[in-house]
């Protein structure tokens, strides 16, 4: 018996790594929000969970209910909403379904590496187009690479991961508008900086979100897309039945309707960073950050992971990322991690 | 601004749907158990709620403890054990990592419609046999077309959804023995006829399953793959990061360390399964089956679900299935469930 051989244009795509089983003691390598939920939201989210028919498939109402809350937090209308299990989820089913066989996808990296491996995944050809040494992209360029190459989906990512760079609004348009294929905006980072193509985007983009970051909710995977009609009703084919988990969507409708609560400390992060990324300068390079992270270029990264790792302070190494040679990210902590993670780094 | 395209080879592929905006008071639609969850049972899983850290990424140990349990329950090592949201991921999983552009999958029809649809969706061409029709599969034609096209994705479910045939073990075996490319047995509804080619598969086997049935976990979105490891290291490269919630890992781990009191009513289904068709083979044709609903061909189909319909009673409308014309399925209630069926049905 000979074992099945797989797609042979996937070989060579290695595993993603999440880190998951990194050892520590402060966690600052995966981008998540450091506060818990607050105490009185959980205690809703368990209350919920008390109710939940599981023997049932998920609720179309509570779907439909989840879809409204997270239309009137974008401010757009509900049409305009695409739900899924985690970002990630979105950003694979936009590939298959404007991407896949016979067509390219253009992507400006160093970026999110899953935007790489899910144009891969859905059968895309690839393209790639470096950003600039401070982490930018040349809107110009990426016009023109547009008009010449006329690729079927482009990645944008803004604040970009895990570069912590803005994309400004009008490049994103620019870029957008010089494009036939669609356009996918990946905004997980957003809330820490503000900085939006919505609703004001054209009509090929989708804007990709999560509620894993400033929503505190990691552990949910629930992620969501924002889109014309028209463009998500070319979704429809490659969405899965039933959708989320009835946990997942009464815990999200629970964090959406008490948002003023849980998004209450993003000020915080956001203040934090500023403080991480200023003492950060006096002993390495430091890119401007939109997002809860800062990519730093130390002098002796290998020397500052071994002193971080001493005192059980795990981050991530981007060391050998194309274009981020030697490269660190922090996650923002809590101001006792900060001090403890700057510290260690002195 | 024209609007971009969709893949050329997902036109005409329709949305599934899965009648959850159905209106009634007695759901024999969706294949559910109509049992909740054991009230012991969902104080646990409450109280592990309460003490989930959202904010944080699914925890790397839940994950593979929930790998340990599956593969205790399935009677396989824990590396034959691939998890997914809901068995659909799953099934996805396989078709892009074995399927997808430039190759093939072979259905048996009429089976469960979203295997056509993840074949599909992964750019895979599909060829489709008939099953006979009584829906029992000729194994030796199977093995004559196998042998013929070489397809490098063999779909086969058994107990087959909407039928509820189950395909024999040793037939499996013949067809799986004949094939070059990966044979997918979706066993979603194994339990209520405790048929499986599980642990005696052959290396290129991957046996999906879910909790959503058996385990009375529709609304968790719980699903699992058994396949040689070799097999599941071809499919690393289409997975997503992070996995399945820290709830779902919760969730399903409770039900499967307790799983005694939770498949406890499989045996009163698979009686009234029996109950059920003996009186139905009064007024109609019906089929086998070996899981927790039964098809049957009414002399007046539309007549039935007027009748249904009028007292609340949601079924499953398959008229113009190909192969399968003029029948409907009922799901397994509760006793009273089933007898307000048969006794609206008379």
């Amino acid at each position: 018996m000979t074992r099945p051989r797989p797609r042979p244009d996937l070989e060579g795509l290695a595993p993603y790594s999440t880190s998951d089983t990194a050892q520590g003691r402060i966690w600052l390598h995966a981008n998540e929000n450091p506060y818990p939920l607050p105490k009185a939201v959980m205690d809703e989210i368990v209350s919920e969970t008390s109710r939940l028919q599981l023997n049932r498939y998920p609720d179309g109402d509570a779907g439909a209910q989840l879809v409204r809350e997270l239309a009137s937090y974008a401010g757009v209308d509900p049409e305009w909403i695409w739900v899924g299990d985690g970002s990630n989820e979105v950003l694979l089913q936009s590939c298959l379904a404007y991407g896949g066989p016979g067509r390219t996808a253009l992507l400006f990296e160093p970026t999110y590496r899953m935007h790489y491996r899910q144009a891969r995944m859905a059968g895309t050809r690839t393209e790639i187009s470096l950003r600039r040494a401070d982490f930018t992209i040349d809107a110009d360029g990426a016009v023109a690479v547009i008009e010449r190459d006329q690729p079927d989906v482009v990645f944008l990512c803004s604040p970009n991961n895990p570069t912590g760079t803005i994309t400004p609004r009008d490049h994103i348009v620019r870029i957008a508008s010089a494009a036939s294929g669609l356009v996918v905006v990946d905004e997980a980072y957003y809330e820490f900086c503000g900085e939006t193509v919505v609703p004001e985007h054209v009509d090929n983009v989708i804007v990709v979100r999560t509620m894993s970051k400033a929503f505190r909710l990691a552990g949910l995977r629930l992620g969501y897309g924002i889109a014309h009609p028209d463009v998500l009703a070319g979704m429809r084919s490659v969405r899965m039945p039933y959708a989320q988990s009835s946990f997942t969507q009464a815990a999200a409708l629970v964090v959406l309707k008490r948002r003023d609560e849980v998004l209450d400390k993003v000020d915080a992060v956001v203040s934090e960073r500023e403080r991480v990324a200023r003492s950060l300068s006096d002993v390495a390079d430091v890119f401007p950050s939109g997002a809860n992270f800062v990519l730093f270029r130390p002098p002796d990264a290998a020397a500052v992971l071994e002193a971080l790792a001493a005192k059980g302070i795990v981050i991530r190494d981007f060391r050998t990322l194309p274009g981020a040679e030697g490269c660190l990210r922090v996650t923002i902590g809590t101001p006792d991690e900060n001090d403890e993670f700057l510290a260690a780094l002195r």
